[in-house]
């Protein structure tokens, strides 16, 4: 089987100096990949080089979305961009992926207008890996939905344990809801009535996770509304940014500092690695009929690569069907 | 002035043991603070040494509320605990404020039975200091209110600019509102009509933070539901304490990295130092008729004598005059 991954090589912050760079390495890796490369031509054809690598192909889109464009403008007035195009190739079957490092929002709404949602899913979520203490969890909602009723993170958990299984050959992978005490009787009422829902569910479902529990691995799906997850995400982000440049300025502090940073850069580089968020590049928006992974805009070669391959993994096993097949086990028959 | 400081004893994981000795070290480096020591006699004499101190004195309280007690329960069958004792002698301006390791949900119960709100507040708010790049910020509310009106959040405000403009003697502290955009339209209808009041309201309002937003400084006072504070504040718990675990693994990997870590032991202290929590240990319950600050369970003698000092600080300063104040100057007239 090969796996066809369109990507928007016009979004995020660099574009096709990365996106292209990205696609070359990508497919370099995989045997089993093509990638469609959507953008400006005349952007993208010079950083091919010269490919002559048969299973790249370039896809002209003569629009690009920026960054800061609001999505509906996206949506309504950008019907060549190459956000738009990579996801109708999906739509079309022509790809089996797609992936963007560009405006979140719009991506999102474009994939929803396309695309649609799966039959049984309400709305999509953004899902993405965060390394734990044990390894890493996927957590999902982490900002498409601000506000969620207790059947809307029912199916968060039902999506993201199906994501899970697929793509990590895992069973019955547990989830958790995030919440403010590990007891039955704390948090809202939403977040109260969905842990009934996910206990009546048949999923592997494990309880109440606290904050902190998202990196002590207590779940390997852990499901929350947009709000929350999106500002736990990004307080997580800022402290660890805060904390690398604290770490970077002691050892920067003076001349014998800075020898000890030479003696000590070996280790502090296998730490560095173990916690470097590239490689957990690449959220996927779940719930929609087709596959579409959102990079982070600042992606660099490695980190964007990264993205690739989740989108990739994701075909290749099939994460739709399972989501599909997992939803109407629910439905009322 | 000598402000007084009724400590609960046999709250925290290792009550006298802990409380005890940081009541000394207290009433030793503030000659103008007296501490009233409330728990169960016979276990708090003995670690009080042969401390003369005429500024500490004994208050026997003969029961003790559990860390995992039920609010309610604690609330109506102790009476005698220590925990309402302490908070007892705040009502009756025996102390000027009151501190507790316990158990937060029953700090919280018996303190707003006790001391009731203060005039314009509707709902108490756990206000805690979390470290920034650019030194410091408050954030509440930290998990007494998961759900939140934008009346509540606008309170919050007042009363954290309130808090900081005492303690810190700063005029107008810069206030923000915990968000997952940055721009006007991102957020549920909450936060986004919470925006609007603040906007209005008269305070330094800078407008919305992301999560990211809190560790880079970017307002002073920071607002949030309790769901959301708690989940934010947790999640950064935990990654700092994941990250730290992986570097001690990192340095204690073979003797070579050991030989390496002795070496930047001074530069790893002082980055340790830097970002110990320890430091900002104390959270406020605000909004009461009188100053409770919930420490740490987990606290030390450094750490719960800060608490101790941040309840001094708090008293001295008339932060309850100063939010109530600020709060009748936002009633209608």
């Amino acid at each position: 089987m090969i796996v066809t991954v369109a990507i928007d090589c016009m979004g995020g912050d660099h574009g096709p100096s990365i996106t292209v760079r990205a696609a070359i390495d990508f497919v370099r890796k995989h045997e089993d990949v093509r990638a469609i490369l959507v953008g400006l031509e005349d952007k993208i054809r010079p950083f091919l080089e010269n490919q002559s690598a048969g299973r790249i192909s370039v896809r002209h889109a003569s629009e690009v979305v920026a960054m800061d464009e609001p999505p509906a403008m996206a949506l309504r007035s950008k019907k060549d961009s190459s956000m738009r195009v990579a996801i109708n190739l999906v739509k079309e079957g022509e790809a089996d992926a797609c992936v963007s490092a560009g405006n979140t929002g719009a991506l999102m709404a474009i994939s929803r207008f396309v695309l649609k949602m799966l039959p049984g899913i309400d709305r999509p979520a953004i899902c993405a890996i965060l390394p734990t203490a044990k390894g890493h969890s996927h957590v999902l909602d982490l900002g498409a939905n601000v506000d969620c009723t207790p059947e809307h993170l029912l199916q968060f958990g039902i999506m993201g344990a199906s994501l899970v299984s697929a793509i990590e050959h895992k069973d019955r992978p547990t989830v958790g809801i995030l919440n403010i005490g590990s007891e039955d009787i704390k948090g809202n009422d939403v977040v109260k009535r969905a842990a009934e829902l996910l206990k009546e569910s048949g999923l592997n479902f494990v309880g109440n996770v606290e904050g902190d529990g998202i990196y002590k691995g207590q779940a390997e799906v852990i499901v929350c509304d947009g709000f929350v997850g999106n500002v736990a995400l990004k307080a997580s982000e800022g402290l660890a940014q805060m904390l690398a440049s604290f770490l970077r300025q002691e050892f920067s502090r003076n001349l014998l500092t800075k020898i000890v940073a030479l003696i000590a850069m070996p280790v502090l580089k296998n730490f560095k690695k173990r916690v470097d968020h590239r490689r957990y590049n690449g959220a996927t928006l779940i719930g929609l009929k087709g596959i579409v992974v959102k990079s982070h805009g600042s992606a660099d070669v490695f980190s964007f690569t990264n993205a690739l391959e989740r989108a990739a993994e994701e075909a290749r096993t099939g994460v739709l069907a399972r989501i599909t097949e997992r939803v109407a086990l629910q439905q009322p028959q």
